[in-house]
């Protein structure tokens, strides 16, 4: 006989504090919002929500998500400029079989969300990092790749960046660096594409500026957005907003024509949820919770790690990317800190080939947990640290 | 401004009795089913339906599966040999992402449902057709395009085929015929992947025999299933049951690790509906319908059409195949159906390169509408055929 198979990606470990998975609350889950939801669309217009959907998406969904993107960006866009997606992992998978060949280079900003990267390994591209600092992918660094790629008469498949709240670092790469990036790109035709998962997660105030899109068509920015941190992952219902050329393009695929869209079912019920102004009103619910969490581990952190150490405060997203003093190795400490009762993610994992790594760094997520629970898991990581030292030195 | 874009993916024309589309009748899609499983899983385990899902689905809907699909097989399937998926088509894409090379050879049973032929064709395979009869895929056939490979020093990347109820023919391969060329692949070590959607949907008694899975481990048979037909085509949650070692490296893919599955709120409601008992009595109620419908086109088809039609009867699924009489082409046939008030699709758009084309073939879809209208269809299609033949002749 098999063990019971679980029904759910991470099953916290009994007293382990988790700030490795990028997973919300589930006490912030909107259940009893979808619940209204789904049963509102079913009595409402059952078989709409249930046939085979439009391969692109619901329309009203589409262009609900264009109104509301372009009045955030101050530009106009077009439904047609919309795709509805499985989350941004189904959109990058997707990207990826319809945009790209085999065997081409994708460059990656590094730190690289270390699942994305797999992602592109999955669909046979060679993964590259472009190294980054505190204001996102170097634009000089970028150009050095494309150049060189240039010369071998290769060309990349894209740029792949989460520009807004990084996953891993949590930093926001400001407008004149974006302006920068997207030159260097349009130079060379590259495609760009944007994970944009965190954009509505901001803390301090003001989003992120947008990544500017360039009047040309083709190539330009792919902009993949997602309900699964506004509403719930488990929905499964995410977005893309590009080219429209390019948005057909990846409509037309035979799968979601025969399939009738990714997931329809759960798409409507997102809809119901836009429509009504649930979004917005859980949005502002989540955005307080997530900042006293965030404050409330920067602070534990501070209190909790030894000198030399580094915390600094993400404006918004789930993630801190905080770095241990010199001497200290984030990998070599991980097992001492999960028997001490804290788990994270060393920041060696998110490094790609092509880029430097940072032995002392660590991706703390402050998502999952409440205030207390952070702060004693800070406690916890500041003990394994100061045994670590000891040891080392 | 540009005009409001389509909730579903086929929006019926006024006038016109649709039998092209193979999708359900709205009116027999579950609404209130749903409805009620998912404000259940909602209350009772909220966040455990809303939140990342294991990359594989839900590990209890997997059991189900296993158990389910095993009892009628007459086998033991273990849970870790199956994976959810988005519906068939979102697996058959996976399956060419995870398990194939680009420019490989696609093998496919001609006719071959032609969204299926599409998406291998997205994933930069090279579709071709294996003659196939009334009783599926022909072994020697298969054979000649093995050897001929196999000359060449190439290997195919699987044989795709519906073998029971087939869409687009609705005919049925014997267990026989499933033995042969079950050994003929074995022979070339050639992986199988068998669309089976519509295997539960049978009228006349005893389902279709299984494709007999070969004894090794890989390659084998992988068969797709899917709750599109079962349940409902927008809740986008079918599954794959295979050898292991497969089903894993299915399971591994990047995007299903970030995105916690393909389509987990949906999942867990119909894991609801199949643990209460609904799938099975839900399918009760389809069999009973569909049966009803398929009668009616047969009859009023063998009287509309002249002699010299062929109207075979299928067992199940959603799909006869009638062959017009000599002289006539369905293609050429279509807009004057059109205009007259029937549509369907012409056998040829479902024919491969590298096998025959019938020019009097048609795909009829039963599925969609009740059986006056049925009836009122196939009188039209009659007319249409008489002038179409005046005019040929």
């Amino acid at each position: 006989m098999s063990a019971a198979l679980p029904t759910l990606q991470v099953v916290p470990r009994p007293g382990i504090v988790e700030l490795g998975p990028g997973h919300p609350d589930p006490g912030l889950l909107p259940e009893g919002l979808v619940g209204e939801a789904a049963a509102a669309v079913l009595a409402d217009d059952g078989p709409a929500a249930l046939g085979y959907g439009a391969a692109a998406g619901p329309g009203p969904l589409r262009a609900w998500i264009a109104a509301w993107a372009g009045a955030r960006e101050g530009r106009a866009i077009a439904p047609e400029e919309v795709l509805i997606t499985g989350g941004a992992s189904g959109a990058l998978a997707h990207v990826c079989t319809a945009l790209t060949s085999p065997g081409a280079v994708a460059l990656c900003a590094s730190p690289a969300y270390h699942l994305a990267a797999r992602t592109l390994r999955d669909h046979a591209l060679r993964v590259q990092g472009v190294p980054s600092d505190e204001d996102g992918v170097l634009p000089g660094a970028l150009r050095e790749a494309l150049d060189d790629l240039r010369r071998r008469a290769e060309r990349a498949a894209f740029l792949y960046c989460v520009p807004s709240f990084s996953n891993p670092t949590g930093r926001t790469t400001s407008a004149a660096r974006r302006a920068e990036l997207l030159a260097e790109a349009e130079r060379h035709e590259l495609l760009v594409v944007e994970d944009d998962v965190y954009r509505e997660l901001a803390y301090d105030g003001a989003r992120p500026p947008a990544l500017p899109r360039p009047p040309g068509e083709e190539p330009g920015v792919l902009r993949l957005g997602s309900f699964a941190k506004l509403l719930a992952p488990g929905l499964r219902v995410g977005w893309l907003v590009g080219p429209r050329p390019q948005v057909e393009r990846l409509a037309a695929a035979g799968w979601l024509d025969s399939g009738g869209g990714t997931s329809h079912f759960a798409a409507t019920v997102v809809l119901r949820l836009a429509t009504g102004g649930a979004v917005d009103a859980h949005l502002a619910t989540l955005q307080d919770a997530y900042a006293a969490r965030r404050d409330a581990l920067a602070a534990a952190l501070r209190e909790a790690l030894p000198p030399g150490s580094q915390v600094p405060v993400p404006a918004g997203g789930f993630f801190l990317w905080a770095t241990l003093p010199r001497g200290a190795d984030a990998e070599r400490l991980l097992p001492r800190a999960e028997r001490g009762g804290v788990g994270y993610l060393p920041g060696r994992r998110f490094a790609l080939p092509g880029a430097p790594v940072d032995e002392g760094a660590l991706r703390l997520a402050f998502s999952w947990h409440s205030a207390d629970v952070l702060r004693e898991g800070a406690r916890r990581l500041g003990r394994a640290l100061a045994e670590h030292l000891d040891e080392e030195g």
